[in-house]
């Protein structure tokens, strides 16, 4: 998509840490966003910056002063380990820069505060990378639910599932899988259904796994109960054989919805004894479409032409969720979502 | 299904209990099984009796000691209200007559372990109907697991779904959604992935539901995991609007199988817009084919021809395990499967 | 399926032919049907014979006349090589009894309609093995064109694949690929659209195949008009590499309907990069209960509680179509099923 | 896709023709090609052109001489009536423009033939617009066969449906049902299989459709015979009231591959007694990737970074394919593609 060719109004966006998904955002805002572009790229690692930044045309830098003083950059996308994610959008918000912040919004809700308030003071946009919210798919399971197509919820289910858990280095840094990958289902839960009451999570590491190594676990299992009554349970997974898989179901009164395996093609093959059709191995084939248009909804709210998608309070409420989550797996107790993260939330709601 | 037609040798079967599971049974052993028969039919209630034994042509009567005293009776189907099923197994017993049992075995794990007692000293067969082990797909997806397909398992889950709760009054029998219900996930876990180390529940009742008026609940999660690591996940519900619906899913280190939705045929309906097929709209739809295999399993067993199918043993362990889900789900705690019921339990095993 | 157990009336049916299909009657008529049982089996070959008839209990002949004899035979199914076809049923007319005659009914219009003729001077049944209408998948396509659910009809497509030809022997007698194959699609044509008015046909061998030795083809394409002005397109197989099909669509003004895959499992095996499902691998599999359907419905019929499935005019009209499409494809011309054969079937009609 | 940042090196292309399809081919040149842009759009019709050119950003003419004399014009969409196409590759052609000309090529072979020696007298590139072969499903298929993976080829099918036929106009330009529809198909069987030997047509129009109006007709059945001995199908509807559908099947000696419904999303809808699904309504849904890989395709064949698609040569060999069809269902008579066409074929060969 590109902008009105009339206006070419492409709103100028840099790029802060290249790493995986830091280079999906950046060639999405050269190659495909229609209300984006690419104005600058930043990481610590020189080699890293340089390399982005000559094989996409843009500037760059290693430190934030640079892309601070640029007048082109009108937004920032953070995606810099989580651990600078407050700290960032901090100064994005004292630059008045708009943010897109990848999640986890940060490790805990203090921080996660501070950064929504900065923002809030400034006046800049802060949104966060809950890609979910933005596949199609997804979006018109909610869709159909909003139009009240299903009657009332009884239940959702939503499984975020992979082949491999990352390295040992990316999980220390990356709170675990309850932050790392939980809030997605979390902040999901919250968007199709609404508020959750209670969290009661179990979880497990398999013997040998990179997530034994870094403290972690790497299967999670949380049923949720929602303020309204109904219930859920939220599943993940980074020890799936089969490849990566996310779905999400609902079930109302009337009828349910259900999205699960993508399929790349729509080929059968067949063969004596088997029909087969393959399916997206990795959550940047699952969701390609969903991270441009991640973008196109920010860069839309930036301009003032939308209302914000996953905002900063929602970042904050998934933070909340998954550190629940994690106490109740290692209590073995439920856990009211009340108290002092409930007051924080009240507090910058 | 037809017996052998040079020995024509068929077990003779009675049917105690003709409510609609019972006269499924009843129906099957005189319409499709080979390996059994029907040889009478009881019920308390007389014309119930009276009008299944005339539809299906064989002697009636509305007390235990006519059935007892009939020689031609050499097993019985149980298929009436929980509270009856430790007793007439033990009478069962004491007539020398094998029992299949419908689930649960018991309200509660002390009358259990009597019924199991008592089968085991007369020496009579004692088989308990978890009729899903019988289903040719379920049973397909443990092949696989056995055969080393799916590598190490990872996660499991269950799902069984239905549009409607049964009756106030079915539901103030039944001991509840854990005992009725989560009974047949749970032996499914047990029997796919091996012994449970706890459980952790959430429920929920839909408002108006006639699970309210029973005291009962219309939806359950149960987080499991296993003894061995894995963990898994069994989710239950009556108020799903769409229909009924019995899933299992097991993924491994290597591959993942999954059995959902049931078609009736294989007729694709196509319209603008939309490309629809039918599914199964209860469960002795879905259930068909397996309610007629657990009895010929059962003939088999109580023949000595075939180890028996789920036994006292595996019912006993389903209860154990539904109590425990309860008192999970109203205490918030996870609940660790061991103590006094898992000292009666190895009293038996 | 059993009979109604008070009255206990089971239609007396011999089979006669004991090759693979004749084996399956007979078989089923053992084990499965409930209107109708196998009382005596017959068959040229001595062995044959008394093996099948050992194996499920009932008395055995090699020759016509015994069965002819026999008063517990009140219908014969006729599985014999189709050169036996027309002498048969008349003899089977001669003595009374009903018939199922596998098809095709004859390898010429005129000894079809002799055979005809007999059943009809006799006051017999005379069904042809048509199995596909019996199929309740099929049998849905056709209830909902029935019930006007698809509008107008503009196109059927019909299609018969499996993965290797019969053996040379077979193929010598069975009349070919049109007479052994296409009839099955020719008479499902004219059973959901109506009559047709034109063939026109293309066929293929592959080199090496066993059809080539037998001076047959493997491949056949069959476009049809119908009388209506709806088209059609019936293609044949025996040599698709990936196992057995029948495929059966019908395209609407309004909407259209679709039988393809069979599956005999509901379950999906995921691995990294493909999810599969298996698939019926022969006839046997994919027809098993079209074959249990004929049976009755041909007991129903006989006994006179039903009216007649596929007739005699019916297997006359596909040897018809079958030798025109033949023609046609010798030729390199449409035919149009007219003149003589029309004739003679108008005569019978 | 955009182009390398750092050369921005896109081809500049002119639309000609700014109907249906016109229109799609501009959008995409502006809004998502990676190699090529648009730089200027035609049409005989001044506000069509006007108010696409406006909409766009680009120059806008009526007269084919301002679009020839721009510099900035490096290569032409032909999207105009077909009875134009022969004359506008000539007159790109002695502009020295490269040619991507919208099928059919010609409403006959003799205009093709001079088109096609026009552009390689110009030494231009001329492509035809077969976007079927730019489909990314249709492509696995093609690549599945060339990597043997189906074995030897015994049967291809191909089917295309639409729900309602186009207005008495566009049909009285469009050369029929043959020319404009079936040359889609009889390009595919070629690329996939091969040379096809001969053309066997049956054809049907509905009462009251509007290509009964225009002498045309709606349905048609092509059975082909490859050079090879396969044989094929290719059926054209469009009259299918269930909307629209672009399938192809191929079937080898070890295995087949399908292709069918292309589905919006992956989202199931689950109500009483139906799981649906959605599916691509009509041709612009169901192409969009391959209209823009098409137009990536041309532009690098046009700058000699890729070897050229869909050629002249093919263009020309479908209108003969076509043309030869008509005959063979006015006729009833096979037609061998040989004589008159083959030889001028062979001659720009």
């Amino acid at each position: 998509m590109r902008p009105d060719p009339r206006t070419n109004r492409r709103f100028g966006v840099g790029v802060v840490g290249l790493g995986r998904i830091g280079k999906v955002h950046a060639r999405n805002l050269v190659e495909t966003t229609r209300s984006a572009r690419l104005v600058r790229v930043m990481d610590a690692d020189e080699s890293a910056a340089r390399s982005c930044a000559e094989a996409l045309g843009v500037p760059w830098s290693t430190c934030w002063d640079d892309l601070a003083a640029d007048p082109s950059v009108e937004a920032v996308v953070i995606a810099t380990p989580v651990a600078s994610h407050a700290r960032l959008i901090r100064r994005a918000a004292a630059a008045g820069k708009h943010v897109l912040c990848e999640k986890p919004l940060a490790l805990d809700a203090g921080e996660a505060i501070d950064a929504i308030e900065a923002a809030r003071d400034a006046g800049v946009v802060l949104q966060v990378g809950f890609q979910l919210r933005s596949d199609p798919d997804i979006a018109d399971v909610r869709d159909k639910l909003v139009a009240g197509n299903l009657g009332a919820v009884r239940f959702l289910r939503a499984s975020l599932r992979d082949m491999e858990p990352p390295s040992v280095r990316y999980l220390a840094g990356s709170g675990g899988l309850y932050l790392d990958g939980a809030v997605h289902t979390l902040d999901l839960a919250r968007w199709i259904v609404g508020e959750i009451a209670t969290v009661t999570a179990v979880d497990a590491v398999a013997p040998g796994s990179p997530a034994a190594a870094a403290g972690d676990v790497d299967s999670a299992v949380i049923a949720v109960r929602f303020a309204d009554g109904a219930v859920g349970v939220l599943e993940h997974s980074r020890v799936a054989g089969y490849g990566f898989e996310c779905r999400v179901e609902v079930v109302g009164s009337r009828a349910a919805v259900r999205v699960s395996n993508h399929r790349k093609t729509h080929v059968q093959w067949l063969t004596r004894g088997a029909v087969c059709v393959d399916h997206t191995a990795n959550f940047l084939e699952r969701f390609r479409d969903a991270y441009v248009r991640e973008l196109e909804s920010f860069a839309l709210a930036a301009s003032g032409e939308a209302s914000i998608g996953p905002s900063g309070e929602d970042g904050l409420a998934a933070v909340v969720l998954a550190r629940a989550a994690q106490r109740s797996a290692a209590t073995g107790r439920t856990v009211r979502v009340t108290g002092r993260e409930s007051a924080s939330s009240r507090r910058v709601a």
